[in-house]
């Protein structure tokens, strides 16, 4: 049972996940990877380089009846996943230690895929993913850097419907009296579905 | 039924709400919004300034059980949020044709309430929340102008715990084979809660 | 004799000052406020809250025959703003140690005032400012909170003429072979000047 | 003789040039383009792309003594060139009718090159560029799309070195007595220089 978090929207705080120093998709950055996935009842995700699984557990949260493989190569990474999906009541999140892509091709064939991190072997990835996705699949990379942003739209060229967002999130601190807007790293979104599916629904 | 939009996260894409002339916050900060606002089964909830309902609808889609009110003052905006409210199945939206603060008054007392727009009178809208707002409720205004960010801060004051963001979002648009980054006029996101109540849920 | 910056246009990168822990306006932030300040030939300059004197040291270079006042209350950044004029050859920059408004009274009339920090005390500062600043004088105050901004814009009210700009600036970051894009606060940059005064010169 | 800008700082207001339909770098990308561009006393600089002539014109105020050659293929820009350049008395400024790169072979070599549009042909133009640049010269890319960003880096790779920076201003407009936080499109400003060349002067 979910104890933490009873709302029925996503953007659980950072700060109510444990997170150690693994880097963590940011909360108003996390609710629209979710929205960009388009979850939908029942369906199997594939959360690649899950870091603290803040995104899979969301998304189970998000998602009745679905499958969550959260899948992370550090040990470490691995440990707060399971901590965080108990943490939340996220039972539908199995964790798969190991290397993407290989540790991808064992799993059940997604609906969805969100990339966070693919430790410099984006293309790979994403090979493995266009063969196994199923029909009507989406994939949405969050690119912190430039290359895995240009890896990415190479990858898709024209075989793949994209969308690029960018989204920056300036935040208020308070120091002493006064509300320092303190400016987090810009995520570029990119949202892929193949040629012919349908955007909306 | 729902048949628009089969998803269980919110975002749906601008392009498909009725949207006349009117003013809509877009799919990105609208998701952030929703999730600011803590949405949970049951709740009572306000749009104010509701525009072409956009808000209202993905509220109502994503809080099983929950009553919404959406306060619009002009004629042209009411008929929008019923029509998009029918196409998208969002049956417990209730518009409110009136302007704020006065067509606040009768409505029952919200869990929740979001604000949009506030057609100058953002210090007198505040005021009627203030009064009525239910016990652990949550207020988020959404900013476009320096003056509702000031005037919001200045009313939250330290009565009030706040939290603000600034989100700004660069779309790819197609030009010819290039993708220029489009940027989105930024958003405040400012919420508020009341001193002793809990943020996280 | 200026022996490091030999070019003609504004914009020393940041390493090259000396700062110590003292914040400093970045270089993209300080080319686009001495474009704001409209400095011109012969002019005098007071800088207040000038820190490391990176603005001051830039102006200088930038204005023959010009005469820059570097208000700092903290002796260590009194030290380094001397330190950086020698350096850069900003033989004009004169250092005043004290803290504004009061250490403002005594200086010479200025054309220009730029404001990089306050010391919370930046109404007092701007009614000095207001009652000594010369005919077509130009203030731009640099915000980086929003209490400074919305200070400033009810200073200014409508007996004043103001722009406002909010600039940020992601810079790119090598990690390994990659750039990761890491933002830099964001900074709003108020020009002011007297209704009835010619904007463009 | 310069009758319209008697400031020693760059950042005319756009509104001061001639520009018809054409697109104009704005005054805030401006000044940080010429900054990046680091121009001083003598210099030769192309201005590949130049549109209204508004760097170019900046620029040659900015350098004394030096050579600015403004390309641009549409003969509407290049009239704009020619009356932005009289205007303010930027009588260095040579307009060059006709297509990068076939119309910088005839080009004196140069010291800066500023790229402000490319009309599809990066990659040819930077190819010339590299081939003509003197000894410590630098190149200034302005990318409004991801497919220059990508593809300025692609050529630079590890025979030079990079600088980038994607700059954002949000631009105060006043609506009935409000102040709407206006996005402009970011800019990439993309710097380059040799190997070996001293970054700083």
């Amino acid at each position: 049972m979910n104890e933490m978090w009873k709302f029925s929207v996503p953007g659980i705080p950072d700060e109510l996940f444990s997170r150690g120093t693994v880097p963590m998709t940011r909360e108003e950055i996390r609710v629209i990877t979710l929205s960009k996935a388009r979850l939908g009842p029942g369906m199997t995700v594939w959360d690649v380089g899950s870091g603290t699984g803040s995104i899979a557990v969301e998304a189970a949260l998000m998602t009745p009846g679905g499958k969550f493989w959260a899948v992370e190569r550090s040990a470490g990474g691995c440990r707060l996943i399971r901590e965080n999906s108990a943490r939340f009541g996220a039972g539908s999140v199995q964790v798969v230690e190991g290397e993407a892509p290989e540790a991808l091709v064992p799993l059940p064939r997604p609906n969805r895929v969100i990339i966070g991190g693919s430790g410099g072997r984006l293309g790979d990835i994403l090979e493995v993913v266009e063969k196994r996705i199923l029909p009507a699949g989406r994939v949405v990379v969050n690119a912190v850097t430039l290359e895995t942003l240009a890896g990415a739209l190479d990858f898709f060229g024209d075989r793949w419907q994209t969308e690029v967002v960018q989204v920056s999130v300036n935040r208020s601190v308070k120091m002493g009296s006064s509300r320092l807007m303190k400016a987090g790293n810009p995520v570029y979104v990119i949202s892929a579905w193949e040629r012919g599916e349908d955007l909306g629904g």
